[in-house]
């Protein structure tokens, strides 16, 4: 499968190296504004440097991966659909879930395949709770729980555009928790503030929340999320179930602990999003490759963007009304 | 001290039996609609069987222990209270909140001492948390996780005359929350239904809950509750704040470990609550002594009671109106 | 059971303290050479102050318990079984395997049963090794490891008359290799050192020990102990089999863990040895008089005690003379 | 740095692809009798085939990795230090002492640098526990254990030219006791029995077995090793000081719990060592190619494999004849 990536900033490397990696695969070329980054990315996978014009007619090129800005995803998504691409986009698809729904359907009424970046699906941890939850081992599911908080809070200035709290670090746990309910979510009750810094507050955001989602049947998740954990990337999972418990705990920088008169002490969690999911990133980008060699609908789907999307807006209404807001 | 104990079945036992283990402290009477359970336990603890009446009038009893049924809470408090015991109650003190504000009053004017038996207080893995909370280990609280699932539920008979899970389950886990939180809860979201046995939805109660609760400051609390745990007696806490988290978890029946061609296998969690809280049942009843005999108000307090009353009612309202309710 | 006491210091108050809470059981008489304790111990548990002589003589004592210092085991076994009385010692029988074959010739002689307190093999944790062992859990055991460190040694003047770390100690772990194994090691090698306290060397002793056994079989021990841990009484077993490990880990303080900037910190693990075997002290005794209530020889027998005595003393002739010794 | 490659074989390819992708570095070249396999792997990694001779001849490469077999090190790695190349060789350098030590002269003579794969050293939990050492965060060290057991035997045809389990097995752990002790070992003391195939055994091997060693101021390493352990690849590390202790523990294949009526179940080790020394190769080559780089001496070097080899020489002695071997 031939590739060509547009945006050549931190996470257009990430999935470009794995595609290079990926046997069978290859990035064709890398388009991106700043054509310094374009062309250290194409020349370090053994690229060419293309607009996302020349990328979208190119006939040898099979696939586009969009790791562009997220104002860009919509539009790039229908570019490529219509162009026939088999097209994987980062999350979201964008931040307008009316502007989400237009989209899938162009990317429908081409018949294009497209996956969305909810990259922690891959994550070995989680897609093992997942996979034994599908064989039965707990059971029903009941109550899922996701803990997710980031080391700590992006600039003041990314906050600004990042659609809010819930549309931006909570996007993944909404999907991670239609993952693992395997229901779909009808009421749902939102509590956040700013504790971590005021200046987030001050800006409209929060950055501390807790959320309950609740499914027709009665299952129910709680998501707990925080801008800035001390000891590290804190995303754990847990589901509960009729014959049992699944958890996935946080990943350590080592298995060393260190015992003395204070006590035991083992390592920090894994800070950086990107080592922590480093695994996740190259699972995400071939089981892509393998959904659409197969002629398989990739997963997870638009409509699965779409659903986390309503969630998130759910989720701020809920805070901003104080009320349980029902979808 | 010297004890009168109201009520022999299977808690009083317990306080009756760290009571006499304690140094300074005797159990003179015991009282008991069921006389043969009262004058068993009598000889276990080397002391008379006595009326209710009769325990209240003695001059030689300075404390009374009320372990009797719930309904019966509010009004021996009162009686104990104006016969100027220090009184150790059971929780809760009534499943009314009007109720237990009425009985509170009486207390108040009384001037008696009074404590209510919320054992996790006093567990020795809860207490650190609580302790090193308060000792700043990590900065200010921002978002308490409390997990608590029994083994498996209690007969329908027992459900129906509950209170309900909110105030019968969980009232256990707002206790918690504020004892953790350090401020009140000013907004309460819940959520629950009846997974584990439709005969329990069918008496108008829930078996799976899960309630967020909001303080002025924008701190929350996420409580999670089942009436079944495959794994055993589900007993776990956590507090995030901004310079770190402190988590106690389950207490395994042994420390072993078997590994094989399945993988590593611990034991359950310690599955009976009487045996998961042996030692906070005898610090409980230790610290009531030691708060008594120097002169300080026992805590938890009877206004410690009402609170946690009210939040179970606040959860009640809360899910049965699908709506957020203000405190 | 009715029981007479001889020793009332520390371990001696735990055993009677035991006895006296055990359904059918009784402390009757106290002996001890120090006026006071015998009496404060007599008191405490209901019984009366007697001589050891009166003890033994003592119709209506069923069973002794000594707990009288190591150099007056011998004799006190040799009296209570000529006098009939089931006789539970604590370790070890005496220093000299030749006095312990005597002495043990004189309870066979006599028929009266016996018991060796080597009480880790009640402990809940390690006792659940061995069961699992004698399931077959693990297959042939073919390697057992054992760790073992006190929080810190003992004054010299201990040390002089203790007959040195392997008779002293290591005795429990050479028992507990035993008791794991379920084979008689054949060839012993020890390595040791004075490394925490030099002072321990120039006492002719050791610190620091580690020892290999091996079986007929080919199975090995090895056993690692010191006398100083800085983060508390480090008490750990593992097995390897045909079939998978066993181990037992530490017993922590609390479950208690600590996030933040440092890492995850958890607590100490029990530091002293009366609460870390708190119950195995007590689940010991029970196994004696169920043992001897339904007529069953208690275990471990004099002969246990005497075969971890051997293994000490060819681990000591094994280190000074820097050779292989054969059993 | 331009590296020649020889021996295409399973280490051959994780070396070369680790080299690859090494900034700065590529391979030039890949030697292996055999033909496809050398070609292979010069087309994975952009290199051309070539004869060993002309590897050694090439004025164009400055390093060789050699990952030929056993018997071929110790003349490759004359020959590349002749040809003043900075070598990389896998351990060991040679089966017998002798040789080791002429090979040695040659290099030394030759003045060219030498690295010996022992690649444990650069695994993250094992370099982070030395390094902690090194930092005197456990003071003095006084015990050091290693537990490494292989998930399964290898053929018995491999058993033959192995060496024998100390010099093909423990051989790792040897090097790992010296790097953990900081001291060299003197005394040797070494059990072991083929316990998990007979087979072995009538091959004149063992497969189970346990050494202590000790060094001259009396810290002891023990180490016990198993061809077989029935939930993966277990390799763990622990350091015992005055100041406290620390261990390394074994990677999982993931961190998921499953908690059932069973217990609580988490996942196998890491089965097979590509996998769970990935990370480790990386770090290995790395760390060659830096100190070549700056011109500082490789660790770990020639001299250390010898002094692994010494230490297997010793052991294999100690058990044939059932004593203690003096270094």
């Amino acid at each position: 499968m031939r590739f060509g990536v547009i945006g050549a900033g931190r996470i257009g490397k990430i999935h470009a190296a794995n595609i290079a990696a990926l046997e069978g695969c290859e990035v064709r070329a890398v388009a991106d504004v700043d054509e310094a980054a374009a062309k250290a990315l194409a020349e370090a996978t053994g690229a060419k440097v293309a607009s996302i014009d020349a990328i979208m007619a190119a006939s040898d090129i099979d696939a586009v991966a969009i790791c562009a800005p997220t104002d860009m995803h919509a539009d790039l998504i229908e570019k490529a659909a219509r162009a026939k691409k088999a097209t994987f986009c980062e999350k979201p698809v964008d931040l307008s879930a009316e502007r989400i729904r237009e989209c899938l359907k162009v990317v429908q009424a081409a018949g294009a395949p497209l996956m969305i970046g909810f990259n922690r699906r891959f994550d070995r941890n989680f897609a093992a709770v997942q996979a034994r939850i599908a064989d039965g081992a707990i059971g029903q599911v009941e109550i899922v729980q996701i803990t997710s908080r980031d080391p700590g809070p992006p600039p003041l200035s990314y906050i600004a555009r990042s659609g809010g709290l819930y549309r931006d670090m909570m996007i993944h746990d909404f999907d991670m928790a239609r993952f693992l309910l395997g229901e779909e979510p009808v009421a749902v009750s939102a509590f956040g503030a700013a504790l971590v810094d005021k200046a987030i507050g001050e800006a409209g955001d929060i950055d501390t929340a807790v959320v309950i989602l609740q499914t027709q049947s009665g299952k129910v998740a709680e998501i707990s999320n925080s801008r800035r954990a001390a000891y590290g990337y804190d995303q754990r999972i847990e589901a509960h179930g009729s014959k049992g418990m699944l958890r996935a705990e946080n990943v350590h920088e080592s298995t060393v602990q260190f015992a003395g008169a204070h006590g035991f002490t083992g390592d920090k969690v894994l800070n950086f999003f990107l080592e922590r999911y480093a695994g996740a990133y190259r699972d995400e980008i071939a089981a892509f490759v393998a959904a659409v060699s197969s002629g398989k609908a990739p997963s997870p789907s638009g409509e699965d963007g779409l659903r986390a999307q309503l969630l998130a807006d759910a989720a701020d209404q809920a805070r901003r009304t104080g009320q349980v807001v029902k979808l």
